[in-house]
């Protein structure tokens, strides 16, 4: 038998993106923007930009998924149901907050979770934030838990969260936004980072102006494999992000 | 017969837009955006962002009309033909370049008449702007023009243009870009002075990223009777604005 050198250092991350991702949850990013992209008309503001049946397509798309997650933005300014209507399907909620701002208890999460409608969420929390007995008995006593992660530069790295997901059970997740988690998705993305499997964007026929909270990565990003759908109101494109 | 009252000052606005707009041309507002609303990767960048289907298309828009608008960052960054390359249309280019900072002799308009290929620019300048003898002799030779208009508050009144472009018989225009001219209509459209009579984007899968020159208007505008077709690659939007 000839001898193994060390493997190049290079070579481990050139083809990272070519194995396969054991236990790496399917990811789909989703959202709906006007014309203008545009997915509010302002911060902290939620604004209707599709029709009843492409939100409808949402809690499909739903039903397909083990859990949905949102940034923090989202849920301080929308706070947002997170469950799925369709199919009576049960979707865990993962709420990326950092330094805990989100307070769970009262929120509309919690009632739905109360009234046996949804999952409580896992809260993604940065490994140094504390938290409050009395908050973390609440929590994992309807179900949910905090996940600590290490963050680097501010950020965590979308690739750990995921594998993080993945030790509790979930295989599959639907990213919602907010425009934050949606730029920095795209970024990591166009950084060969590849987590994206599915894209899939509803555009609504309204320009919701410039002072409105807007879509558009740092980087270019160019999805493949596109298609669209037409519905009585709004256009659907599906592609791939490689 | 009983007496006439002078008119309400305030019913003569209110009423204009419900009486008819005698030789106003018919305006259709057509651009191409990538997903994140950028009409180029960065000021003065010529992207492409649509199929050479939707390319097509434009040239086929262009047969129907009498006109091309753009303005006059259009012109410095691209040095478009405009031209229609669709059923041997001769279309008229109309450039708003207020101060006259755009050179028409040798740019690619200039090129295009002299080979044969098309109509020399009706050029809009402020009323105040010297043109040189000469440069005016050598738009006028080729068939074009400068066409003077008063300014208020730095901008062109656009009912106003639309007027002046009337009484050389122009009867329909397609205003092209850039993003300024198209921020600036429907701007103008959303405070109820409505010139525009079709809107068709077409949307190419692609973000652009955040240094892109982008398409958001300083207001709401609410499209209608939108229908969506889709190409290959593209979605494209038909509407009306009112």
């Amino acid at each position: 038998m000839s001898q193994l050198i060390p493997l190049p250092p290079s070579l481990e991350p050139f083809l990272a993106l070519y194995l396969p991702r054991n236990g790496v949850p399917f990811v789909t990013l989703t959202y709906a923007q006007s014309l203008d992209a545009k997915i509010a008309a302002g911060p902290g503001l939620q604004t209707v930009i599709s029709h009843l049946e492409t939100k409808t397509m949402t809690h499909y798309l739903r039903s397909k998924h083990d859990a949905i997650l949102v940034g923090l933005g989202t849920v301080l300014s929308d706070d947002p149901g997170l469950n799925c209507r369709y199919n009576a399907h049960r979707i865990r909620p993962v709420v990326v907050d950092p330094r805990r701002q989100w307070v769970y208890q009262g929120s509309r999460i919690d009632c739905t979770v109360a009234s046996g409608d949804g999952l409580a969420p896992f809260i993604i929390i940065d490994a140094a934030t504390e938290v409050p007995k009395a908050a973390d008995a609440y929590l994992e006593a309807a179900g949910g838990r905090y996940v600590r992660l290490e963050r680097a530069g501010g950020q965590f790295d979308w690739r750990r969260l995921l594998d993080a997901l993945a030790e509790y059970g979930i295989g599959s997740v639907m990213v919602e936004g907010g425009a934050k988690v949606i730029n920095s998705l795209l970024v990591y993305q166009s950084e060969g980072k590849g987590v994206v499997d599915s894209l899939i964007v509803t555009v609504g026929p309204v320009y919701l102006g410039d002072q409105g909270v807007g879509v558009s990565p740092m980087k270019n990003v160019w999805p493949s494999s596109v298609t669209w759908w037409s519905g009585v109101q709004d256009s659907v494109m599906c592609a791939k992000l490689e």
